[in-house]
């Protein structure tokens, strides 16, 4: 059987699963694949940690030179996150000859065009899939499940901590701030969230799907980004009374060969495959030309669904290694389609608005008005009725406009005195 | 660029959707792929059909043999269908040492024990990703996504006809011929629907799936198979009072080393993942180790979704080939965990009853009487009203229950004389 070499940089938690998983799994990672895994070393600085079971002395190393200059290793793991050293690691790699599996969306959004060019070059690939949708197999099935398709959208619930939040509020109907106090006691939100709940993680996953479904790469700031921390529970309420679910949604869209990049919450209909995904779990929703209309679902976090994508990403690669070492190399398309990306006011939704005004006659003819003059057409409203309150939420659901034009229709409903507050989130059908 | 030699035999429906992206998408293949993909020969008895496009003269044949015996060749797509002369087609493939895809779930269901077991001598590979799921890539995502899971159970929704029709009577409330009718109106049923609507389909498909998954190769005979046929707008009324949906369910689960294999209309919670489901599309949901639940949904057939699964397979089978035309072989591992196969018998679920019962005093003690004496505890009753009738509808809601002890309840049950019909339908809650 032939063995192939591997070396994982980065001990922590999602390193202990791949460990135990190539300890444990080896014998069955084999029988089916034909390929013996054989775990040559294991970095980290901090060797001292329990992980639950007992590895070698010998495979430890605190240099990660021990491992990008092993010439026996065939793939090196890098599990370190961030972006230093993780970027100065996978180019070391690369440079000694070995392929690289990586679940650091951060680095592949912020430096992937870099990245995969140098792997191109050497004839090497950097494989990806615990990136995105930890244990969910979005990578290999839009790398290779769908090679033949053109893509035409993806919308992605990528971000467990937000969507966990969102659930909370809706199920428990307690507030953002609550919310994030439970998923923190649960470990699903980081005592820092601001990278989760500000919808930046969301973000970096969006990047990397966006280069590999369309052949373009796209830099963290064309991307749109808005996150939930402003979602009030009222706006939750309002939305089911309307059979809308508010969901973080990732979401990138070919029109007419423009890309739409952007990452923020949106109303979309209860009976929408996205609108049941709910807690922390993941999916991506993939609209492509011969397939049509695809759903990924699953764990998007976690040490075991993220080590499973990593091992399979290994196993990827050893199967495709010829005797140099080689591979064939999934290429980066850069696309002549896309002729530019869309700024975000250029993009159009339906919106969801809730203005808080002081409840006299008037009020809605004069809100009206001013979103009639920039060309903003009105589906529905509802007044909310409260009882003996002199300032009332007024619902507004529009047809579709342009985000410029809400943007500056906005500004004037918010300089009316009878305004005491906006709210304004994108819909999507889809 | 390296190049690889196809053979496509069967240009029907979906060859005709595999040649014309082989045609058209060569170039896109071969950017992100590395590899150019040379249609050299299709064979079909008719060739004077209309297609929609041009394809060479030279490139046509009548004789699979052209084909078989063309030593250029490396992989030849079957797409003839049924029983025979398929197997004879892959069989010879195999011998002149090509690698076969196929989208020929019968065929895999009854002969793959046989077909994989020669491809595995003679060290070739045949892939099956469009014989499940249409244009869902489940079985790349079980074979090389989930390589180093063990599976648990696997629900899937894999036959978009009876999954059309159940729609159709939930929706618009309409009986399950009415709904045939216009599944066959739309295309979505044949003529003859047996194969679809009584079961055997998704039973083709469980088999593929199971085999591929336990890496136990079971027969058709060991699964269990109840279409919907018999499925009444009455209970899928009575199921939607109960927040339950009624879909056409198969199911493999591993039960303590033993294997459960069974495809019937299954009573699933509305919040569950599967009971959005609707329409024409299929599901398949996947509980593993490591992953824990993953959830694949898109169409489960048409010429161009299938066809996309067929050239992703001849890509990923391609990528593998080494300059020996041999590749890196998936094993279908003998699985030593898996003890036995539980027979029908041996199975238990809720479940869900309606009786059509004489109204009167003492009928609902005469049924419980029954169930308790077989074991089968109750969870719910419900008498629906019907104004002025003599014979009313009893919905019974049963806890855990032996198929065995079911059917001989409902047996003397059935021979009382105040019942005048019984339906059983069995839930599950994952």
């Amino acid at each position: 059987m032939r063995k192939v070499n591997v070396g994982v940089i980065g001990f922590g938690t999602i390193g202990t699963g791949v460990v135990r998983a190539l300890k444990e799994r080896r014998s069955l990672i084999a029988k089916r694949s034909g390929i013996d895994l054989v775990l040559k070393k294991i970095c980290d600085k901090d060797l001292s940690r329990r992980r639950g079971f007992s590895v070698k002395n010998a495979l430890l190393t605190r240099d990660y030179q021990d491992i990008t200059n092993d010439e026996s290793i065939d793939i090196i793991v890098e599990l370190v996150g961030g972006i230093h050293p993780a970027k100065e690691i996978i180019i070391e790699a690369l440079k000694k000859g070995k392929h690289v599996v990586t679940a650091n969306k951060a680095l592949l959004a912020e430096y992937g065009q870099e990245l995969f060019k140098l792997a191109f070059r050497l004839k090497k690939n950097i494989y990806f899939e615990a990136s995105v949708g930890g244990g969910i197999p979005i990578i290999q099935s839009l790398r290779e499940g769908l090679i033949s398709n053109r893509f035409e959208a993806i919308y992605g619930i990528v971000n467990g901590t937000s969507n966990f939040i969102l659930t909370q509020m809706c199920e428990k109907s307690v507030s953002f701030k609550e919310a994030l106090v439970e998923a923190q006691k649960r470990g699903f939100a980081e005592k820092k969230p601001t990278l989760d709940i500000e919808g930046f993680d969301s973000a970096h996953k969006l990047v990397v799907l966006t280069q590999l479904a369309f052949g373009k790469f796209v830099r963290l700031e064309d991307v749109f980004v808005e996150g939930i921390s402003r979602i009030s529970l009222d706006d939750i309420k309002y939305a089911t009374e309307m059979g809308l679910v508010i969901k973080l949604l990732a979401i990138v869209k070919n029109e007419k060969d423009e890309l739409e990049l952007r990452v923020h919450p949106t109303l979309i209909p209860e009976g929408h495959l996205l609108a049941s995904v709910d807690g922390a779990f993941n999916a991506i929703y993939v609209a492509s030309d011969m397939v049509g209309d695809l759903l990924l679902y699953g764990p998007g976090a976690g040490q075991n669904p993220t080590a499973s994508s990593v091992v399979s990403d290994i196993v990827s690669l050893a199967e495709k290694l010829d005797i140099d070492g080689n591979s064939q190399q999934f290429n980066f398309v850069q696309s002549p389609h896309i002729r530019r990306l869309r700024k975000i006011d250029q993009i159009s939704t339906r919106f969801y608005i809730r203005f808080m005004a002081i409840d006299k006659p008037g009020v809605l003819a004069k809100i009206a008005g001013i979103l009639g003059k920039y060309g903003i057409s009105i589906a529905s409203v509802s007044q909310k009725e409260r009882r003996r309150a002199r300032i009332v939420p007024v619902v507004i659901i529009t047809h579709e406009a342009r985000e410029r034009s809400m943007r500056l229709a906005l500004e004037r409903i918010n300089k009316l005195a009878i305004v005491r507050e906006s709210v304004a989130i994108r819909m999507e059908e889809t």
